[in-house]
């Protein structure tokens, strides 16, 4: 096959804890109720713009691989074939996971809390391996090289996103396949950081809102031809100012 | 990894077309609510038995994706590798396909229809390329070598099965992995008589019930070492016998 090559990004939607305000990272919490729609509402947008994904791509966190379902589900596309990798997770939030986010905003104050958030390169302390929310022993990172993580920063998700961005998802690609990816906040911003060539000051800005399928057109050096679309501009716009707000919070 | 390998068989509960009494095969038909529930005890008794699936086949059929997908759920296995086959689809249903089973009983009179429904090797009359229950020029299979069924025996779904059992299933097993395959009642049957060598004759009289989970334990042959065991048997009975008696409605 070649170019124009069709990857598609897809945020998953509200999960518990999003809901109840705690940092997540690698705990492994479920969509709620809202979630399951913002997933439905995805496949749908991708069923009426005629944008059918061939093969999936997903983190190993529930949430990404029920908002792929459900928005698969939505769009008839149930049967397409499946690859999962930690590589894709959210950020591992260290010892922040689980934790409240007004609470420790609190606890550390604002430039403490802003940097852990939004720097490039400043990770949270370790999360402790005897933390209730530690993933040391869960047997899904039994295939992690080394030890699984004690915390990241941004840079530290690109770093081990992006090996798995040229192995697993290029090749995919190439066969001209439409591929989705469907993962989380941080592991998506470091993809689109890749594709857009977003600075490490800037990216902190990049907002990808929650639902709303992003697609791109990709050349044979597969970097964009173009600006990725949402197919709901208007509501990828409010989406993002929203996710912006929260940040904040 | 060496010999007892385990293998887990579920076949996917209540579809849309059996609680409407037609017949179904190729034809995508979804869940019902009863059938989304059977899923989800059926991963609950493989968490309570902590028979946990490390890598899960499935057909590519939504159906048998659903229950495998709210089964993974209720175990909190929705993160292992997944593998999708049309070898593991139900068996084609020919020209029956779409048509409601008391009709065609009527039509056809007893004989025709339990020779279709229960012989071994007589498949169904061709189902017409333009019919709207045709799988040809579906997307889904294009990747089958030659065209896609128009109608297809038992013994045609096992011809089209077994190889990947060999090829695909028996592989992931001796890497040591807990294998879940959730399919359908005659690509199962088809192998729970390779399992457990049930003749041609006999292998009618086998009725798998629907979302209980059937866990044999393989030798280095990769045949049995016992009689398969459902984690639920009392239930697993009753359901054989209301299969039995909807096959002769």
């Amino acid at each position: 096959m070649s170019a124009p090559y069709t990857l598609i990004l897809l945020r998953h939607g509200q999960s518990e804890w999003n809901k109840s305000n705690q940092f997540t990272g690698w705990v492994d919490v479920r969509l709620t109720e809202q979630g399951k729609g913002e997933a439905a509402r995805g496949g749908a947008l991708m069923a009426e713009a005629g944008l059918l994904p061939d093969i999936l791509h997903t983190s190993v966190l529930s949430r990404a691989i029920q908002t792929a379902d459900i928005a698969l589900d939505a769009a008839d596309r149930l049967w397409i074939p499946v690859r999962r990798s930690w590589r894709l997770n959210e950020r591992h939030y260290g010892a922040l996971q689980g934790k409240d986010k007004a609470q420790t905003l609190e606890e550390f104050g604002e430039e403490q809390f802003m940097l852990w958030r939004r720097s490039f390169d400043v990770p949270p302390p370790d999360l402790a391996d005897d933390d209730q929310y530690s993933q040391v022993g869960d047997p899904r990172y039994a295939d992690i090289d080394g030890d699984v993580p004690r915390t990241e920063s941004l840079k530290l998700v690109i770093d081990r996103m992006l090996p798995y961005w040229e192995s697993d998802i290029i090749p995919d690609l190439r066969t001209g396949k439409t591929v989705l990816v469907t993962a989380h906040g941080n592991s998506l911003r470091g993809l689109v950081k890749h594709l857009e060539g977003i600075s490490d000051a800037e990216i902190a800005e990049l907002n990808i809102p929650t639902g709303i399928p992003l697609a791109y057109k990709l050349g044979e050096d597969m970097m964009p031809l173009g600006p990725g679309q949402y197919l709901d501009p208007e509501a990828a716009a409010a989406g993002a100012a929203a996710v912006a707000a929260q940040g904040k919070g």
